[in-house]
């Protein structure tokens, strides 16, 4: 039985079916980030998401739209897209040449025209919400996307997001279970042992009351740079369906810095219509595993995608001002240095988490308050997990 | 439920209880094809010939048998052959040296021969059956072969195959379940999208009616070249039990080609007492996973075993007239070329295939005309999987 | 069902329920050899013990006593050491700094000291027994390890072993189940087939009856060597409790032959203080997986500690008198020449072992006289494995 206030049970990080069925009741139903606009600017670009065995392709159908479309032919279920990324004007499966355009419609399958209703095997859509500019999908076609558009687009309307660019991406193979790694991201009470380059400069890493003023300084300075001061703290236990989860908050960042970069100083040019550097990062979630933290800067969009039930995918991107140029404008090495160098810890300090909780001996201790974000996700969690199936 | 006319849906490639099953009631009852016997020449000759987890010992005892001998001892069950071939004059087993003869019968066990009855503790015999110098062997003892000489013999005796060597042969690992691989190579309407150097030269990769003409003209050479022009089209569904399955058809090469090489032209000298090329092709089948391809100047073997459920090992043995030597009378690369490169195409394919059938979404596909003989062999297979229990 | 005198049969060595179940009826309730006093000279000196997925801290907390933790932080269960060995004042858990002392007990945790009740949240322990240098645990606090003393206390006192230090220290990793190697070390019928090296100097791979006059020549000579002509035949099946099974034995070496060596002479200065060379060697067991070979000149210890199901890790330690300098009083590689050859052979074997006792055919056969003790090993087993549940 779980432990009000204590991590979870040992069974929960380990069994195979328990993976399945949080494939069923939460992947398969949450808005996922995929990427970001700017990774398919030409009408037939492309790139392959994948996630717990899932293969989603990212396609530019048309100049103002962007298909996610099941990697899996329809005739004997080859995967018809075979590269991670590139450009095409169809999608032409490898085994029998069943032949896709970029909406997924079947155009051709050789010998069988005169004989195939083509109209009943295109590829299987997914839902793909652009929303300034980065891509989110939901297995589920009829995910409603609204209620996190208006909570969250005002918020970052000022750094004007679809006039970014994907300037690096580094993928983290995670050896432990996806919520090893999502209760290391929802709380910073292991900042200051585990994170000393990122603890230096940002006020998460500390208690919340003490950064308070600070905070308050912030956000007082807010409109002046022309940020928005607005917060929404949902978060957790508030969204109106399993995987709507939502949360955007802001807060100070330490004496001397105004950016996430290894001596505090900015290292890329300001984005959209920010006016100056006001001393906060605004960081906001969507869905279950796909989190954003937005300098004025740059931004880093973090995803933790589950490939098995101990083997997880932590994707970082790193995004800036669409008409920056690496070497002149920024460093690259500058630019991702403070969320690489974190992000390798977190790897290594998330397994040797697995591995203790892996012991018959485990038992959950208790969250402490800096944790409240990482026990109201176990609270979450449970609260799907403990739901009676419904005929799934 | 299974969908006529469609392929085999996801649990039968992915569970470990039906790969059990399918051990039990198709590769313990089958016939399949260890090797050639120009790889026994001597009386003392081994190799080792391996399938799920089995290991069985191929030795010539004397200079008019071979036997097929399952590698474990009686004692504590080490492996008592560890080379995967040679020539010995006992298997003496590596760990407490229980010593066997060539017919597998106990010799010698150190301290206690005076105790031991040893007539209890032979090496487990296989069925072993020489067919015109193709060994096949069979768990079940009391399997059948009769049948299969009868529709094959008189097709394959022209191409004398005991008067043949193996020139070459290769393993390819396959990272799926082994009917994805059997239905890839029961079906050409993949060839012309995915092997054009194949597909350039035969018939096989056409429409059956686009060659039907063609064949007639290939058959009514056959008499002048040498060559029988029965076929025995029986295949899936039709043999008197389990893994007596067998298949022979003759097909047509295309212009300008008359063996399976990169020109089309010949590669070898002609096999047996085969006076010419009449410009055809003849394939056969023994049981689920074993196959040949008869060129008028050299054969190839396929053999697909399951090593478990996810993997499979291809093994392709290409066979020469046995006076033919390397170098003079053939080059070895050109020999191999054609079967090495689609085999190498084969294996992508096939893992491609996999990877799509592995999504929770994989829905089988409809069947096309050119895959009516991978749509026999489904039925085949849900045939013996849907019989009730016998009490196994 | 079990056939009395033979093997057991293929489900001990490969069903993980199996295995789960070992590990709650033996492998948490026996005595473990750790290690030798001599790896943990100064307080704050450890190691770390890894046995079937627990890791165990062994660590000096002060100069009369060595503690056993469980590397388990109480508070979200992460490894709180990462290193092998080394030398710590305390032990800080890397994710979020909670801070342990030598003995396992919570100093600090960051932000909430004025809240937790520290005295709540110790490192587990471990039982830990320290018999003449070698250290034993055992995951029973309840565990009794007097009678163990008792019986093997005086035959190892002229060894001196708290003054002897381990010279090296080498990790064998066995693909086979735990059973298979301690079935391989507790017999010595294999000996003459397999170890070549062992068998030409040691009196234990000969049938008894045929080294029972040598055996009684070197008792005779025991006592004017300092040597203790007392044994204790215990072994399986008669011990107090699981896991409280011991053996002493001493057995002839064979002609010019009076250490374990590449020659059979002397490999290291006499130990303890034996006077001279008797032409014997002592071999002893604790608990299942424990075993120890004493020569007057050096002693060997062996352990197989489960992995997991089909994995084994073989740890054999060397160790030397206290005193003996490297290089000077004795070449480090003709010391442990004999046992690493040895022990590589065996892993060969074992893993052979279970590439037999895989096959669906695999039936065990009989054990002979020279496997005796391995047979009582297998009815120890047996005899543990079908008692009934009592709840746990």
């Amino acid at each position: 039985m779980h432990r009000p206030g204590h991590a979870l049970g040992q069974d929960f990080y380990r069994r195979e079916d328990v993976f399945e069925i949080e494939v069923n009741r939460i992947f398969l139903k949450s808005w996922i980030l995929a990427g970001h606009q700017s990774q398919v600017p030409e009408v037939g670009d492309f790139f392959v998401f994948e996630i717990a065995g899932e293969s989603i392709i990212i396609v530019r159908s048309d100049t103002s739209h962007i298909n996610a479309l099941l990697n899996v032919c329809r005739h004997r279920g080859s995967r018809v897209c075979l590269e991670e990324q590139g450009h095409t004007a169809r999608f032409v499966c490898p085994y029998h040449a069943w032949n896709y355009d970029l909406n997924g419609a079947l155009q051709a399958a050789p010998q069988i025209m005169d004989t195939l209703d083509t109209g009943k095997y295109p590829l299987r859509r997914v839902r793909l919400e652009n929303f300034h500019g980065l891509l989110f999908i939901n297995f589920d076609v009829r995910a409603e996307f609204g209620p996190i558009a208006a909570d969250l687009g005002k918020v970052l309307a000022p750094y004007d997001l679809p006039r970014t660019r994907l300037a690096h991406r580094e993928s983290y193979r995670i050896c432990s279970n996806w919520k090893l790694a999502v209760e290391n991201y929802c709380e910073c009470y292991h900042c200051v042992p585990a994170h000393r380059e990122f603890a230096v400069g940002h006020g998460r890493a500390r208690p919340e009351p003490k950064v308070e003023a600070l905070k308050q300084e912030v956000l007082s300075r807010a409109q002046s740079c022309g940020l928005s001061a607005e917060l929404s703290n949902r978060g957790w236990n508030k969204a109106e369906a399993v995987g709507m989860d939502r949360y955007v908050d802001r807060y100070p960042l330490l004496k001397g810095h105004v950016s996430g970069s290894r001596d505090g100083k900015p290292v890329a040019p300001l984005l959209g219509s920010v006016k100056g550097f006001d001393g906060g990062a605004t960081e906001f979630q969507v869905g279950p595993i796909s989190y954003g933290l937005v300098y004025c800067d740059y931004v880093v969009l973090y995803r933790f995608t589950p490939v098995r039930v101990n083997e997880t995918n932590c994707e970082v991107i790193w995004l800036v001002r669409e008409s920056a140029v690496a070497g002149k404008d920024y460093d690259l090495q500058e630019l991702i240095w403070m969320w690489d160098v974190t992000t390798r810890a977190d790897k290594k300090i998330i397994e040797d988490n697995r591995r203790g909780v892996d012991s018959r001996f485990f038992e959950p201790g208790p969250f402490t308050p800096m944790e409240y974000y990482t026990q109201a996700f176990t609270e979450w969690y449970l609260g799907i997990m403990s739901q009676c199936e419904e005929g799934q």
